[in-house]
């Protein structure tokens, strides 16, 4: 099928095609893209409007030499097709397969990995720098988006670049457009210098100066075309980079080879940063994606004749019941306002904004000003939700500590995405969040058992007069009916789901489903097994976790969140707080200390033995460890009056605690 | 003495006065900052520099409901004077005194709490944004320093600002020095202003213009003047926050109280979002720290005659053996490169700076590019160390795990201040670090005994193939000897310091000491007391924990650090690996879920528990729990062959771990 993109197996190959063959590989490499991306995903928009800055780039510079640092590096498919990752390019995404950003571990061509935006400058600043000192000769690239130049770390980047004078290279790939609509003064700049506002303003007032001369008024015409190849001279556009010390060139047509490598070709020698205005389309190429950018930023699978995306049989997810709830709240209390730093879409603000504009603000790629922004509107009496990825909420935590905790302001943080995020793999994990946050004074933490529960607790929330983060996945609930009516919870109050007198599972969030399944699997074997929705990470309910650690012969705690200082230390805390005359037998299961790759969230669960089968097998054999050695040492865990043992050891005698029930 | 100063107890008072006698009240100001800060210690330079600017601002705007929004708040002791808190203004930063920053709980025209530079643009446009959605009517101005526009969410906010037009000043005030020299395109872009190489520039290229025109070129000196206005009128300076959608006033001479009131008279009643470019000098009116700045920058008391700072008869403080460390090995690798955001001499790199000029980068108060900068230079095979406080990486947060722990790449996280901080109180604390780095894969963390230890740690972690953390304390060390030579420890072991049965206590960093000065008092007692420095926080010596844990009557273990998800979290955790026929009696002595306020270290300590008599009061309390509970149940703790019990009830049978020595 293709004539150009089959015999291209590393950029080398690329540079034996002459410069009229491109455009033809050009359209062979969308082909392929589409070809892939309707099938497992991705990044659809960006892909399709980076071809020809791509091949331009591989086609003047010597990678992996010379080093591109993408940004972010979902906008890397094409230098994926074209650095030997042909062959494997079907299997993006998927488990095992290649990784849907840059990954150093995949490729030599892949210098830094970024899935997070904003940090290609301060990299390519650092290559740039250790080149230097090291005395070696390359060149160092950063291509950067514009919804990237949002983040303040980029502005931070160039800024020191500036300051130091390195020789290294932006290219400014502005598509008018981040995730969503691009946010702020950076992209009314750039506008401007689309428009010429700039220029005709300046033109404007030298006109008025010429005409102040006398005998020069009159002929002003004569001069004008001398006038405007002056003030080109001077006021040339991208003077923002220009202030920040680097040389602007731009703006170019991004799709255009020839013009892309003339550019790059030009400024290969020059000294001192130097940044390159590149202008494309997201989706170019795709009719579909080039009219709707941001539904087609993140695609799911589609028909390629249509443009339809394949229907998924599946519960609502979290995300959409979220907005739901957040819009019905908001029309009882016209305080509430929604927040999010440039995923309105992913993080269900973009529906609330429909409803409510005036209290809908989506920053732009700036987590931090999110956080502040939110923080101080609490102080006037408003109650914001700051709906940010738990991955991302990572960008803000100094934020979150200084600007809203130490302060106890009451601020909601809606942290989707938490736990096991699926495809976009080790970069977006939200696998932190529990131990990062659980560690600050006066922060309340929940997840809710399902998306009914969700609705509540952002309720709870929402009116809860301090901070408040509420943590629930990605994708489907559990298609649990939903009440008809949002109520705030109890803070600090976990839930009896089952009870039992054997094993104690303590789940919170979307583990706790798996441990109800895992405890119908045990009774079957004649295990009697307690289950606990914690609800709350903290407060926790301390008092019913150690009544439960008591009255057991093990507690296991379950959790999608990493298995160091997470809900499981909480617990341990817990139960150490007062010295105890029983041995706890407490398993803490969470995900180990490992880097989580990308994958289909089953198969990654599976090998983290975190779904179903691995922890019922994590359980069974904590359990049967337990049994062995009470049977060995004839230790007696029950000293506290209350005792049993197994149901295998004899009759039980078994004083049942005092529950609450579900 | 004071004249007007003693007059005024609100800013209402400040207006009764006419405009001829504020440079006196300046000048009283001057004194009185100069007599308390000279006592106390404090922020001087900058708050020498804004006497005339906040008067000003008091003087025209109607505080508190106009609302000023400082950053950072360590500028706010002049405001303090003019609001209400004149009398208590010799308390500043001691214990139970005022706050070195704004303080809401402290006084009603303090907003917003900002120990950490770069929020005030966010909170305002927020503050400014909620007045406009609930209808209210007054004015929001940040007061930001140039250091602080160099953190990227200082970017962020004005950036939103732009986008959103909201009625708002921003006060740059820029004296051209943030704590140390001020970094970066900004900086740069401001001193332009002030030289007017911008006007030159753009003058020279008109002249050319006009001398290639018939008729004029000859004559062109007589219509210099004319072009000068014209240009001004299009070209002011300050066009960096005009394309970001500001509109731009200035530069104004901060020292100047008739200019100042009268650009603020000016732009009271003007829409959208407003920058008023000040210029003053740090220090101003006490010439030693006009001269030097940085020195003076935060000062320890002095002598206010000769200024000459105080000497404290102390040992050398951790800051400076690690700088000196640093230089040893640097001078051995010339691969070390050293890394800082704005606290070069707080961190002790601008001693490093004086040895090596070219392996050293201070990049501005911004962490996220320092940690991203960092991570790439230590890919291309450099070994870069980056000093940034406990306090301070947290805002670097994202970046240390997205671009260093993801990618396991080798950066030094040299974790200056950690623990109470002292003075300056609960924005600066570090109580968190250990929890939220604890939590990454790939991340080893470490915490020196003493200085000695220091300097083996620093080399250790230097060397070590992947990220580490190394955590010390503000202030003087031990005054320990220093081994001549620095060398590498085996990361993941403790050390045991003293054997003994009854009571393990684990600690680590600068509570090693403490821990040690207990188990005297203890063993004085006849409680045999073991102590283990730990060294590793992870990966953390799960062996010598257990082993101590199983030997032991009960284990404590210490830390300076929250209490939730720390040090003591990680041994709980290990203890819990495997199910034990033993029941663990483990306390957790840290840092008490609540916002740490400041003062002396020591007061601070005692009111947190964690200094000496705390500990022992603490220790021996749950000793005796422990002990009174073995005796109620006659519960056995050792199942586990090495049966003892406590000495007091009777005669020893311990079988003594296989331990090694310290």
């Amino acid at each position: 099928m293709s004539k150009f993109l089959q015999k291209i197996n590393s950029p080398q190959d690329l540079k034996s095609l002459s410069r009229e063959n491109l455009p033809d590989l050009a359209a062979e490499i969308r082909d392929a893209l589409l070809n892939t991306i309707s099938k497992t995903g991705g990044h659809l928009g960006s892909n399709m409007g980076v071809v020809e800055l791509t091949i331009a780039l591989h086609y003047v510079y010597e990678s992996p030499k010379d080093m591109f640092i993408w940004d972010v590096g979902h906008q890397t498919y094409v230098h994926k097709l074209l650095t030997g990752r042909r062959d494997r390019f079907h299997t993006l995404r998927q488990y095992e397969g290649l990784s849907g950003f840059t990954k150093r571990e995949e490729n030599e061509h892949d210098h830094w990995n970024c899935g997070h935006g904003g940090t290609s400058i301060s990299a390519a600043l650092a290559f740039a720098k250790a080149r230097d000192l090291k005395k070696e000769d390359h060149n160092v690239l950063a291509i950067i988006g514009d919804g990237s130049m949002t983040a303040g770390m980029a502005f931070e980047g160039l800024n020191h670049t500036g300051h130091l004078q390195t020789d290294m290279v932006v290219v400014l790939n502005d598509n008018e457009m981040s995730i969503s609509n691009n946010v702020g003064g950076m992209s009314a700049h750039l506008s401007q210098i689309m428009t010429g506002q700039v220029m005709t303003k300046i033109k404007r007032e030298i006109d008025q100066l010429l005409l102040a001369i006398p005998g020069i008024g009159k002929d002003i015409s004569r001069y004008a075309h001398k006038i405007d190849e002056a003030i080109k001279g001077v006021f040339i556009p991208g003077r923002l980079f220009e202030d920040l010390g680097f040389r602007y060139i731009g703006p170019i047509d991004g799709h255009n080879t020839d013009a892309l490598i003339e550019t790059f070709e030009a400024i290969k020698g020059l000294k001192g940063p130097t940044l390159v205005h590149v202008i494309t389309r997201k989706g170019k190429g795709y009719k579909v994606a080039e009219e709707k950018a941001d539904v087609w930023h993140g695609a799911s699978p589609f028909d390629i004749e249509t443009g339809v995306f394949h229907k998924k049989a599946s519960n609502p997810n979290y995300t959409s019941v979220f907005a739901q709830a957040l819009i019905d709240l908001a029309k009882e209390d016209e305080t509430i306002i929604g927040i999010t730093a440039a995923m309105p879409d992913g993080a269900g603000i973009s529906k609330f904004g429909k409803e409510f504009p005036e209290r809908t603000f989506d920053v732009g790629m700036a987590e931090q000003h999110a956080v502040d922004f939110a923080g101080a509107m609490a102080l006037k009496g408003l109650r914001p939700v700051a709906a940010i990825y738990s991955t991302f909420l990572q960008r803000a935590y100094d934020q979150v500590v200084h600007d809203v905790c130490l302060m106890n302001i009451p601020v909601v943080f809606a942290m989707d995405r938490a736990g096991i995020v699926g495809e976009d793999g080790a970069t977006h994990q939200g696998l932190y969040d529990i131990a990062y946050l659980r560690t600050l004074p006066n922060m309340v933490i929940m997840a809710p058992k399902d998306e009914n529960e969700m609705r509540h607790m952002l309720k709870t929330a929402i009116y809860h007069n301090g901070p408040a983060a509420l943590r629930y996945p990605r994708g489907a609930g559990l298609g649990v009916d939903l009440d008809p009516e949002i109520q705030e919870m109890e803070i600090g109050k976990g839930e009896v789901l089952k009870e039992g007198t054997d094993i104690a599972l303590v789940a919170y969030g979307h583990m706790v489903r798996p441990a109800e399944n895992v405890a119908k699997k045990l009774e079957e074997q004649g295990i009697s097994v307690a289950v606990i929705n914690a609800r709350f990470v903290k407060p926790l309910d301390e008092e019913l976790v150690l009544r439960y650690a008591r009255a057991t012969q093990c507690m296991v705690t379950l959790e999608e969140h990493s298995e160091q200082g997470g809900f499981g230390s909480a617990v341990l805390e817990a139960l150490h707080k007062e010295p105890s005359d029983q041995a706890f037998q407490v398993k803490c299961i969470g995900v180990a200390d490992i880097v989580v790759e990308h994958g289909a969230p089953a198969l990654v669960r599976r090998d983290l033995k975190i779904d179903e089968e691995g922890l019922l097998e994590t359980i069974s054999q904590f359990y049967g460890q337990v049994m062995e050695m009470s049977l060995v040492s004839g230790m007696n865990h029950q000293n506290n009056g209350s005792k049993h043992s197994h149901p295998s050891n004899g009759a039980k005698e078994t004083v049942k605690p005092t529950l609450r029930t579900a």
